[in-house]
């Protein structure tokens, strides 16, 4: 506890201190914030107070050139902060640049660079490979070599809270000869999480090994990458999901940091067959992340992602060892974690298995897959250091009629 | 013919004008030209001179703000060049501003936005299908139905010249039981057109309507999708290319404009059936666009762009069709240019027929895939008015060993 009156068990206590990009009603400037408790800190502003050499960081209303800087800064910053959160001599650069929360509006704080979105839950994966080919084996017999993965539409990666006009295009379901054109009647959620990319640039031909991922990974958003299973069906042989996903995809507003889920990591379920030396080594991990779906209020799923089977540092090592370049604001989704139990999915066309279960809500009514008006939000926690709560904060999106 | 000693019929003549970025060793500063004969034309320079107003759009060393201004700028500023350029009294404000062409270095000439790959040629799409998957139908179901896209890795696409290190992965021979890891052995090229959008961005939800696709396409370059056939192979099910593909990808340097394209407009091959109403309409076109395909200084292969099913405008109007924005400085490749005879295929997959069939080059050797050393070329020329020629100039890249 400290002047601030935070307290320890505070989700965004001194253990958090996430990172996001914030403007005030006073006059919309976008500038870069630290979560702390029920405020956000204006970081440059308390920086430059305070007289640090690099506040400039911090200026021009984005992450992205503190992300570029790579883990000495980032541990540095964090360090900096927590000194001057808790050192009664500094409440005078702190106070005045504490803005309530509930004041300000968040805004995607970073330039997304290249998005990938893997595939990295056995138990989603299974299920979308029985529901997608029932007459083939569940998964793939690449699924346990690889972290299977594909490049999304960085454009539309939006900040919570935008919403998601539902997308048209074509879909043919298997009865009918031809395809038909409309809006989508198949719209779902993925319940994922976000790695975000740090980092000086790698050249073209280098790649990031498995021991030096953990330099590159920055950060950790919730992120819903919204789907419509029936534009993606009818496209995606051969060349992978399009259209199907392309239209939006939401993530949080506060960028959890590596640092403050050290005391998060967990052991992967277990990997079998032994993964290519590329992909083994000391640095590969799961995370004890505890997620919730909640559906138009009712909390329809509870994920964990400890239940994924590939470690975000696999997954960082996979993209680039073909000498693919990574630069800061690269963004990369675990793909939808669903555990074993029907509870634990985090899709709806998992939940309701394609729409023959539907899911009934707190207000007695029934869905299958969104309706326009819908309001969809993601929340998580992980456990941090001595017994506290890390949290990531919310990632929401309301359906809109397709235009 | 003017002062500037311009043959009409140079490829890059005053009907073509393309837009590029270049230094020169003087400074090494990145400047927006354009291509006159066997010149660039210092653009922002030549227009501060003149006193243009707008100049300061060509200011910043990339094409990304006149990018984003739209056709109406983009026709003004043509033909704004073609009268600079053939009116004596503004000789002083171009000749000093012309840099021969040979004492350049090019740069890519924009921020890749999003990237994403289409597959638009029936014959190579066939041709892979029968290769990659020999017990199914060549074509999958929707193929002539809408044209099949991917996103790519944006930050991977490298300007022509730009050293190709081989990349490494995973391979998994069908002979094997367990997947294998080095650089890859079947090392290819995929000879494609890249348009150019430009305009403002569009809305999240909104979409590019088929007639109005063409004020979104600002121009056209050679590009060279290199992808690693055997990496590609082993990924690629369920979720499409990724480390096959995302390692590299190469552009001309100069933007050939969609305005000096128009002598260049065919009809389609024919689409059956026809597509739906989205798909169109009056704005459908092939691009009479010679390329020739060049191996360690051999021709091997001569794809001509007009056998292409799909029309640009209709994969940009499927692009956005849900509602996914569209941004300057996204850029969609055509996929592989492949017509029916085997002298017009785009890749060396169809080229050697995955390796069984090796082509022969002038020099004696023989070649099916890529070895380290080995220089690709693509050039390309299309038919402008008065029966001049446009020309697209190169696209090279040299194969460097694997790191």
């Amino acid at each position: 506890m400290t002047w601030l009156d935070l307290p320890d068990d505070h989700p965004f206590g001194l253990h958090n201190l996430p990172y996001g990009v914030f403007s005030t009603a006073a006059d919309g400037e976008r500038r870069v914030g630290v979560r702390v408790g029920d405020h956000v800190l204006d970081l440059a502003a308390c920086a430059e107070q305070s007289g640090m050499e690099s506040a400039a960081v911090w200026r021009g209303g984005s992450l992205d050139a503190f992300l570029a800087e790579g883990r000495p800064a980032w541990t540095a910053a964090r360090e900096w902060l927590q000194e001057h959160l808790t050192n009664d001599a500094q409440r005078d650069c702190v106070e005045p640049n504490l803005v309530p929360a509930a004041e300000v509006t968040m805004h995607l704080p970073f330039r997304v660079a290249d998005f990938v979105d893997f595939y990295a839950s056995e138990h989603h994966a299974s299920n979308v490979g029985r529901i997608f080919r029932p007459d083939s084996e569940p998964l793939t017999p690449n699924w346990k070599h690889l972290p299977i993965g594909y490049h999304g539409r960085s454009s539309t990666v939006v900040v919570s809270g935008t919403d998601v006009v539902r997308p048209t295009g074509q879909r043919k379901p298997p009865s009918e000869p031809v395809p038909t054109f409309g809006p989508s009647v198949r719209l779902d959620i993925e319940a994922e999480l976000g790695f975000v990319v740090g980092g000086p640039r790698t050249g073209l031909g280098d790649r990031v090994d498995l021991a030096d991922a953990d330099d590159h990974l920055f950060g950790v958003v919730l992120l819903n990458d919204w789907s419509a299973r029936d534009l993606q069906a009818w496209e995606y042989v051969p060349l992978g999901p399009f259209l199907g996903k392309s239209f939006a995809t939401s993530v949080s507003p506060w960028i959890v940091t590596t640092d403050a889920l050290r005391d998060a990591r967990v052991p992967l379920p277990g990997q079998d067959p032994q993964p290519l030396p590329y992909l083994s080594g000391d640095t590969v991990y799961g995370l004890d992340v505890h997620v919730e779906v909640e559906w138009n209020g009712t909390v329809v799923s509870r994920p964990e992602y400890r239940d994924m089977y590939w470690s975000p540092t696999q997954m960082l090592a996979h993209l680039s060892v073909n000498g693919a370049s990574v630069s800061p604001g690269d963004l990369f989704g675990s793909g939808t974690i669903s555990g074993a139990e029907p509870g634990t999915r985090g899709s709806f066309l998992e939940l309701s298995w394609s729409g023959q279960d539907p899911v009934r809500l707190d207000d007695g009514s029934e869905r299958t897959f969104l309706e326009d008006g819908d309001t969809v939000v993601l929340r998580a926690t992980a456990p941090g250091p001595d017994g506290t709560v890390v949290g990531f904060g919310e990632c929401s999106g309301t359906v809109r009629p397709a235009r």
